[in-house]
């Protein structure tokens, strides 16, 4: 019998869950599962459950000290209370977030005790590393010279529950999205030289993306493209790129609030609790004795009246008298109570991920340049059961399965950039429908 | 005979001194002047220098303990140590600063030992604040309505040593400069309502100004307009507006520069030792195989090649392949680095401050709308005799004779925002070409 410990029952466990649970009789694992709320989810699994505050450290440990296994679905903050116990206790831990500097700096003990932390091995980060390496690999292998990689991944709504001028809604926290792009320049590296974009330019460098039956997609600039080239051993590639993705026309809207300084999370708005949303949005723009707001804002941000940014922004409300309703509140924290509400992802509604892989080689041979494409679009099958969920879990669920029955055998520090990790895993999650599409074109056939 | 201190005898102290000095003996005062480092100027003027390091404590409690006043013109910083001193030694302490918050806690200990804390006593704040309220005062004092303040202050090139495309030369610290606008919003009050104005927007949404002969400006939005609210007592008054004046033009070509992220101090730049101006701009700009940077720059900041913007970036030198120099910056010191040479105060130039009010009001008796404005242009005698200096350090050298004549005998910490402190100080800076133009005039005659 080996006992699974994993923290947090959100809607993101799901599929986790679900997966472990409906293989636990046959490899004899107990899963113990632990959140701060009563949680429907392990109940409806039967998993075993208790309410657990992470920062009690002595509940913590005594859960901790009993698992072979430590899963932590917690918010990142949180993972560093879940790794000291797993340090004092010798348990191996298992994460979909970004490798924290906590964890790089216990690398050495982890390995000493023979432990293994998993980390980003979820969507993005997580499902963006297997997919583009198992690529990269193969390139590198077969010799030929890898001259650019670009990624881009977006959680977005389904074509069939696209209601909305905006082609989107919150699969994720809304407060990331709001604050997207924020905190320094995106930075990356194009043609062997170093670029920036600013925050206020962001939305307006954006690339166009055709991904087979679904369509059209446009992408903007990650803030961290630069920290992949250690990542994934990309130091003599001179094009690497990554960056998130959106249907077109979001972007060139959403920069009117950038624009604005509406999405600042720096300062507090004055006396908020009395303001409706016009309000708001009039606070950012000129004072005028005769026009009206919304035609001061198309007027002051160049719109012209048949825009398709127009209808976006109407449809969201941002000109109604409607009281915001917060006591005290930084304009991004207005935005974010306003989209919480317009982009719910409703009961009935489907979310999708979308993943798009773009690597240039030379072929070692034909001295052509190649143009490879690794892409996935994953489906939710409603809004409890996302396409989010489903990518962010099954990967941890089955890096768990590996472990569990001794096929991961490392310890250390890692993330699933090397094949004896990702290759297993891709192979499993395509029985769940998650399948990379990959296709490759010569450079003759690139229109530019 | 009466001690006078001053900690500084840096370039903006010149009017300071030697206004002292030539007083000196018909007054009485005996001059202790100390910097970090060997002054010219206390030497020419035969005052008493000691060389000091303000961080010593024992160096700087003895000189303190002899003062009878002290001045400190050191970076705002530095004022706290001079600041405990005087309070550990009973002596008053003028500044030509902004109020600390520090100050601010120290008013009871001040105002019990008999004190005087006198900041913001020098141009902006200071020749500001007595300015206005002269005219605020008089306006409540007829019981007419104040129903809008403005107010803007600038650090020019005076227009016979204009050489430059920006109009633009420093007499003041670059870095501010290049810095100006950035941490948050520009808020203001217009008509009753709160306005903020994102640093992405600052420098396109200008205010065209005219002052008599000396001709057109352009305003834009200072941070902190709110807090002269309190300052002058205009909690009543629906409109209040301060901002910083430069010549047309200046501030559409520098948005360039901000729109690009060049302006940015929150991220180093990758590689700067190797970089040259022209690769430096090219970091901010897309790739492209054949089109020069230059183009690229004016293509994506949509600038049409007959604009006015394209002589002033060419003038500067952003194309060039010259190195820059610096091992280690970030966007905003390397934009230092360049414009600290290009508009570099020559010794011969003479540098030009040009301050500006307007008031509206309503008139008591007529109903009718007047506008009153108060101007002052004050053009500096060489590149070490500025504007900057004299109008900096004139207002701190009246205020220190008032003092030590006994004519300022109120204690606590204070700005010069009352009549009997601004009263004096203006009267007298009149004789010193430091005179305020005030003119008038009914609605009628507003073109709007």
């Amino acid at each position: 019998m080996k006992n699974i410990l994993i923290f947090g029952a959100g809607r993101s466990s799901v599929f986790l869950l679900t997966y472990l649970a409906e293989r636990a009789s046959k490899y004899h694992w107990h899963i113990k599962v632990v959140d701060a709320e009563e949680s429907d989810l392990a109940k409806s699994l039967r998993l075993s459950f208790s309410i657990l505050n992470v920062r009690d450290d002595f509940a913590r440990e005594q859960e901790v000290s009993q698992a072979d296994l430590v899963i932590s679905m917690l918010p990142a903050r949180l993972h560093k209370l879940v790794m000291q116990s797993c340090l004092k206790f010798s348990k191996s831990l298992f994460t979909a977030s970004y490798e924290s500097k906590e964890a790089q700096q216990v690398e050495e003990e982890v390995r000493s005790k023979g432990l293994l932390f998993l980390n980003e091995c979820g969507l993005d980060p997580g499902l963006d590393h297997m997919s583009a390496m198992r690529v990269i690999n193969q390139i590198k292998q077969e010799g030929h010279r890898l001259e650019a990689f670009e990624s881009f991944t977006g959680g977005l709504v389904a074509p069939e529950s696209d209601d909305n001028p905006w082609h989107y809604k919150f699969s994720w926290n809304p407060r990331n999205v709001v604050l997207a792009g924020q905190g320094g320049p995106a930075k990356f590296i194009q043609k062997g030289k170093v670029k920036y974009i600013p925050y206020n330019r962001l939305f307006r460098r954006t690339e166009l993306i055709k991904i087979n039956e679904y369509g059209w997609f446009e992408g903007y600039a990650n803030r961290d493209s630069m920290s992949y080239i250690d990542k994934y051993g990309l130091q003599e590639v001179p094009t690497v790129f990554r960056g998130t993705l959106r249907r077109p026309g979001f972007c060139k809207a959403w920069n009117v609030f950038v624009q604005l300084g509406a999405t600042s999370d720096e300062h507090y708005i004055d006396n908020v609790e009395d303001m409706t949303y016009r309000e708001f949005i009039n606070s950012f723009l000129y004072y005028h004795p005769a026009d009206t707001i919304d035609l001061k804002l198309y007027h002051s941000m160049q719109i012209p009246m048949d825009s398709e940014i127009i209808p976006k922004l109407e449809w969201l409300g941002i000109f109604e008298k409607k009281k915001i309703g917060l006591k005290r509140a930084t304009p991004a924290q207005v935005m974010e109570k306003l989209l919480s509400e317009k982009w719910q992802l409703m009961p009935d509604d489907k979310d999708m991920i979308v993943m798009w892989h773009k690597f240039e080689y030379l072929n070692r041979d034909t001295k052509e340049k190649v143009e490879k494409n690794s892409s996935l679009v994953v489906v939710g099958e409603s809004g409890r059961r996302t396409a989010m969920a489903k990518t962010v879990g099954l990967p941890l669920a089955v890096a768990a399965k590996l472990f569990l029955t001794d096929r991961l055998k490392q310890s250390g520090v890692l993330i699933p950039t090397q094949p004896y990790i990702y290759e297993p895993i891709l192979n499993e999650l395509e029985r769940f429908g998650i399948k990379f599409d990959e296709m490759e074109k010569t450079s003759c056939l690139i229109e530019k």
